[in-house]
């Protein structure tokens, strides 16, 4: 693969990269490293295969991944400290099976703990240094997409946009890879680590896709525009059943969004196509190959919501298979790690 | 000595306790502690002498003191990273010899360097919790007597107050004593540590003493305001002639301020009396055992602001004496630590 076809994989559904001229320098790089970092705060969604997809595309073009399980930085953002390492434990379960579940080659994955670096003598030392380089406002300023906001913002949140730069670092990577809601960070990032004496990084960001009830990203913190990777298949189908989906419209439509990130990337790596039955009067099953094919079809009203919502459900729950049977028995845990559901 | 006197001790000279209570408690302890920070940020000057003598005041009530030369918080309050270590070096051998000017017991007292305390593991497990707890609002306002202030205040300013809080634990006090400039961080302090899980700690303030130029506390940062602990006996002596002080008046009299809370407690304890000579024809010598006795022979005019000028600069001469020894063959790290100063 030539640096070309690398850089093709990287930049597909991607909305912004900072920048490309020195993204093309990294893959010509033997053994680049690409990471993302993932607050420990509410409960993994689908959402996640939306960056588990893209970082399947870095290790296929021949990215090494690290993938930041940031404890501290849920906990900076209010992720309660006496839930941390449960919901740790959680995470470190649900992440590499979502890995297993697109088919990714986990081998070139490697999971990374917040905690086991951002303790650390160099790291903390660092981080004093950056901090006095980093004006409030402009820590104010970087984290106010990530950061929950609230009326009396504690300083935590402005130490979180910082660790984030500083773990650029501290992992090794040549590129850092984000939703674009990371925008304000990741140019902070950029910024800020060659005043004390680092290197910038690449910064790669890809869009945000829309949740399932109308408006709005899909997030952990909004239970109803989410399917947990928890949910079973009943729940999974009457979510997908239920969804904010209107015919004909590309527009805020959380399921079609779902198939250009994630089914149609997927099954395309595969050689598979993504099939949509429909009821035989209205012509019967449809296959696609690609997103824009499935999109022009949907377009035209060719694909009728409710058919490409069980086609989507159907995906969903067999990308949820080998969550489910990882996270059989660990229902204590579960409970420990998110007391306040009461229904789990 | 029993718990009254020792409180006597302790409280004599300062401005607020908090809480008084809770200070006569700790008096009971076989062995309390008590510690100081001193930021490494200027250059050491006669008002440091000020609170070594209130610092040997505690131990002579029974504490075991330290002394916190805080590096980091130095760096955070903009001391240059690059000449920190040159700049601890150099408070390293300036604080000790303060005390062993004044005659306190130097085997009661520690001297700690912050980062040796504060890149340690739990240390900044802690102060990561700490942060959620405390909003930028409360954090700005407790650093707004301490940190430089600039129009664009960096996020270092911010975490200099609650690694203030968490020194008591780390150092193990019983006591953090300081000036009454440090009151908004020492107030946070109290109400910061119970959140984490740590007790709250007395904290002992005692007053800022006016510069030797008119208006204005003695200050680091003000070369006028102040006697550098480094300037010959020339120096001294012009200082003093020039500093202001006026006759019969105790307001803003940074020279009779230096006598009452170093030269006249000092000659207390060492039952020695402090002697101001006077022209044969004004009536010669005079001798006070107690501020109190030369306050009013200052207000009644009985000694003449060149005599009292004259006569401390002859025991600021006398303090600075053993602190001159320890710093002859240092004119290099002198030079290293300040290279701005261009006239070491």
């Amino acid at each position: 693969m030539d640096v070309n076809e690398k850089l093709a994989i990287v930049k597909r559904n991607t909305q912004e990269i900072l920048v490309e001229s020195e993204l093309k320098e990294v893959l010509k790089k033997k053994s680049p490293v690409v990471y993302i970092g993932t607050s420990i705060t509410g409960s993994p969604h689908i959402g996640y295969f939306v960056w588990a997809t893209k970082l399947a595309d870095f290790v296929r073009a021949g990215f090494k991944a690290k993938i930041l399980l940031a404890d501290v930085h849920g906990a900076l953002d209010k992720t309660p400290w006496d839930l941390l390492e449960k919901r740790y434990e959680y995470y470190s379960i649900v992440i590499p099976a979502l890995f297993e579940a697109i088919g990714a080659d986990v081998s070139k994955i490697e999971i990374v703990k917040g905690s086991d670096v951002q303790l650390k003598k160099d790291y903390v030392w660092d981080l004093y240094r950056m901090s006095t380089f980093v004006s409030v406002h402009d820590a104010t300023r970087s984290a106010s997409e990530v950061v929950k906001q609230t009326e009396s913002p504690k300083l935590s949140g402005l130490l979180y946009p910082l660790m984030q730069a500083l773990d650029e670092e501290y992992l090794g990577v040549d590129v850092q890879y984000g939703g674009i809601d990371q925008r304000k960070i990741l140019v902070l990032a950029r910024e800020v680590l060659p005043k004390i004496g680092y290197k910038s990084r690449v910064e790669v960001m890809t869009p945000l896709i829309p949740g399932l009830s109308a408006g709005g990203k899909m997030s952990s913190s909004e239970k109803h525009s989410k399917v947990d990777v928890r949910d079973d298949e009943k729940t999974v189908n009457d979510k997908l059943n239920a969804a904010f989906c209107e015919v004909g419209k590309v527009e805020n439509n959380g399921v079609l969004a779902f198939c250009k990130y994630v089914i149609l990337v997927h099954k395309g790596d595969l050689s598979q196509p993504f099939i949509v039955d429909r009821p035989a009067k209205f012509g019967g099953a449809l296959e696609f190959r690609t997103y824009e094919e499935l999109e022009s079809a949907y377009l035209s009203q060719k694909v009728h919501p409710m058919d490409l919502k069980k086609a989507v459900a159907r995906e969903v729950n067999a990308l949820l298979e080998p969550i489910r049977k990882k996270l059989k028995g660990k229902e204590k845990l579960v409970r420990e790690a998110y007391p306040d559901e009461g229904n789990v």
